[in-house]
């Protein structure tokens, strides 16, 4: 009756996977270096590192399927995996996001629109975004370069180049999709970062003209068809004059996703979870339009923000330290403006 | 920035205290003789008797509160913690639950409506019901007689007697008192039963009369108020022509509770622990009508109760015996009979 599902990454996507699972029977296994990590709450941790050979050994004789909570993993680790017990979403598409140059080939090759870009990397005339291929998250690992200025071939291999866009905003869409080859798709949310980090998340995105939610939908389709994917995926979206432009896919829940806990009729976690084990997709219909605001380098009081009607606290045991996800909170969007306030005061001056 | 909550008792109800808990940076450390239980899948298990000195004096220790989620703990043990600890709900309000004589005689002191009762025993001319004061629970430790049989004087002391109530159909109401006194009533509930044990809870009771909520709500105010209540608890009603009479008060969560999981805006479970915590209550607002189906006996399979649509599925991780509540689901009403006959085909003959 119980299922056991192996996780590679214990972080707080792990944790809420994990408390998504223990109401379906599902017991996660996590495979985490850091020792303590967020998902120990309701998980069993092996720590050591994600190619540990014994810890996926382990995963591969305890476990039903493996999933990933994190893109950057060894890819050989996952296949060694895959060739034991089903893992969802399958090695290659972790891959192919874990590279910007192949993300953005496998892009184009489902004819989804994306910046104008180049490897090896080289300027564009309005503007160049130098970015690392592997390993960049949180808006770290890039460089926005002025009109003109040229690119070290050095950086070749290494990095790509992308032609700056000009957007009006960034969204975000968060799919599933089945074994059985079944897609749901949550609604549009925009997105709003500081220093390279998601701040806040509308769900869903204010004034979208029509046409754009089916747009994304065909996108996140496309991306899930072309990568044979089973489970939760997100694609970054820039909103532009022409339309939806790509930025990138997230091969795994979402922080743009947090809001469905409450905000959906099925979170996304338990989403992710219902796709690796092969059974029914829920309904990603939106109750009621919502807010998530990250909790980053500090903590309000619990209390203080519990005070705010309507608002669903959600901490991962991290300890403090700057530019660090500790939480997040999710509210009705009539009161995003309170919550923003109460998490205001509790920062710490800049 | 983590609360800690003592919970004497580490059944289901505080397996999903605890799991309500884990967003809120709230970890609960449960004391429960019984080994492996079904809170441990995210609480810390002191495997101890309720009222083991050395278990009580750690959570004494360890804890910023203490709670139950039964009211048949000793309470002795409660008023030891309470002389060292906060204990929500107070250990009186619990010590006046456990007994029906002490029960009635509070509802009664409160101005509440009860069946025509005696301490000790007496047969009453529409039928009796006989129940012992102490212990009784889902339907046991209570026998009917027919009108004119008469009760053993052996019984004094021992047990209560009631006046058989011609009722319509049963009710119950959650409600949750904060330490500030501030109240929150869920909506009114129907609920259905089979053998003594709950089957099902409709949410909202269908087919209120004006003024039924209203009712209810004052009843389960006045005995929280009598009680010096803190934390949620649950009133039994019966539905009569007379209007509603109240049965039984459970000081806890409550299964006729567990449909807020997924349609109130706040769960019992957290609102629970934020009277407990000294917090905010939340929203007790319903958001959908939905039917709390009880797993009693067996589970059936989990891709097939999830392939309905809409249904929240929640097991208990008990091991299958007859009679036994294993798990739960909720569903939107419009898909009662549909989930019901996933379980019928599932259950074992009777």
């Amino acid at each position: 009756m119980t299922t056991t599902v192996g996780i590679l990454g214990g972080g707080q996507l792990g944790r809420m996977l994990a408390l998504a699972g223990v109401p379906l029977g599902v017991r996660c296994v996590v495979v985490e270096p850091a020792p303590d990590p967020p998902a120990a709450v309701a998980t069993e941790v092996i720590c050591a590192a994600y190619d540990d050979a014994a810890a996926l050994a382990e995963l591969a004789r305890r476990c039903d399927v493996v999933t990933v909570e994190l893109e950057h993993v060894p890819v050989a680790g996952l296949d060694w995996l895959a060739s034991r017990v089903p893992v969802r979403p399958p090695p290659a598409a972790v891959a192919v996001t874990q590279d910007r140059r192949s993300e953005k080939e496998a892009l184009g090759a489902a004819g989804i629109p994306t910046a104008p870009w180049a490897s090896p990397p080289r300027p564009f005339p309005h503007g160049t975004v130098v970015k690392r291929r592997l390993g960049g998250f949180d808006g770290r690992g890039q460089v926005v370069l002025a009109p003109g200025v040229g690119v070290c071939g050095v950086l070749d291999g290494l990095c790509i180049s992308e032609e700056v866009v000009a957007f009006a905003r960034e969204l975000s869409i968060v799919a599933a999709r089945g074994v059985d080859g079944s897609v749901a798709c949550y609604p549009l949310v925009e997105n709003r970062h500081a220093d390279g980090i998601l701040r806040t998340t509308i769900a869903p995105a204010p004034g979208l003209v029509p046409g754009r939610q089916a747009q994304a939908e065909r996108i996140a389709v496309a991306v899930m068809e072309r990568l044979d994917y089973v489970g939760v995926l997100a694609v970054e979206l820039f909103e532009t004059d022409a339309g939806l432009v790509a930025n990138e896919v997230a091969p795994r829940v979402h922080n743009s996703g947090h809001w469905t806990i409450e905000g959906a009729a099925t979170s996304q976690f338990e989403q992710h979870l219902r796709a690796v084990c092969g059974w029914a997709l829920g309904s990603p219909e939106q109750r009621e339009p919502v807010a998530m605001v990250n909790l980053i380098g500090t903590v309000p009081d619990v209390g203080t923000m519990l005070a705010v009607p309507g608002a669903h606290v959600h901490l991962y045991g991290k300890d403090a330290r700057p530019a660090r996800k500790l939480g997040h909170v999710t509210v009705g969007l009539d009161r995003l403006a309170e919550i923003e306030a109460v998490i205001a005061t509790a920062s710490p001056a800049p």
